[in-house]
């Protein structure tokens, strides 16, 4: 839906598919991102976009990184709070990776919003939002309510996506 | 070496192969580890084992498991001791899974070894093994040093191969 939305100001319409995808175990989500749409094409045969996303904190050398969801299903936010005890540096950026293919064209497009962790967990959002205060505000994703999408990494990595499918068109 | 050393006893013979495989990402190290098999044995068309292993922290609902070793590179020892801050149970077990595949047969073999993480890092060992305190022992696997190999989750997996093997031949 948040897809649709933003790509829809492009006259791009966009649907839903669900296919179980493996997913690569590598450190870059540039990697994962693009083999996951490599697979998505050969079921679907059919021009795709696949979107992966991760937490990346400067201070724990990118961790939790493109491990971001198992990471928050085991240690959750009260562990990446542990895990910052102690440093004054809590910079970190969420990263958003399109992958769109084809079959002949292929495209990698990022969105990527910095910010820094939370002393605590502020507001009831989901994931990692209720730890993560983008640059420009005072408050979390999850305090920020709609207005996160102002912020958010996956709408810059769309918007990117979006104006170079129309250029390459 | 491991490997050859323990399969040597069972008269069997082993040669380490280096290709660049691929890595699932999976919360399960016995898919990793099956897929790693088929990949291996597609590319060098022979008998091959591939090993996979991994530290499981009961508080942490098995934190850093299958990431173990992007884990380590990250937030390290110390990390793991401050997640464990604050918590009574501090029980673990390292998990070595063997898979096995000659096209025909594939098997999957585990060796575990339960134990506890350390209050402090023990010893100047590899990985996790300064923090690791098997159960039957007050030393970490860092300072049992020659000594862990009788408590080896890895040897328990390539022993139980072994005997298999063995069978099914």
């Amino acid at each position: 839906m948040e897809a649709r939305a933003i790509l829809e100001q492009y006259g791009i319409t966009v649907d839903f598919a669900k296919i179980n995808l493996v997913e690569l175990q590598s450190d870059s989500l540039e990697q994962i991102a693009r083999d996951k749409a490599r697979s998505a094409f050969d079921s679907l045969k059919k021009p795709v976009i696949v979107e992966d996303d991760g937490l990346f904190i400067d201070a724990l050398k990118g961790f939790p990184g493109p491990y971001s969801s198992f990471v928050f299903q085991t240690i959750g936010n009260i562990g990446i709070l542990k895990l910052l005890n102690g440093y004054a540096d809590r910079s970190a950026s969420f990263r958003s990776i399109i992958a769109y293919t084809d079959g002949n064209n292929a495209s990698i497009s990022e969105g990527l919003v910095k910010g820094k962790i939370s002393d605590i967990v502020l507001g009831g959002g989901w994931g990692y939002d209720p730890i993560f205060i983008p640059d420009g505000t005072r408050l979390t994703f999850a305090e920020l309510k709609e207005e996160k999408n102002n912020f958010s990494h996956r709408r810059k990595g769309l918007e990117r996506f979006a104006e170079w499918l129309l250029a390459v068109n």
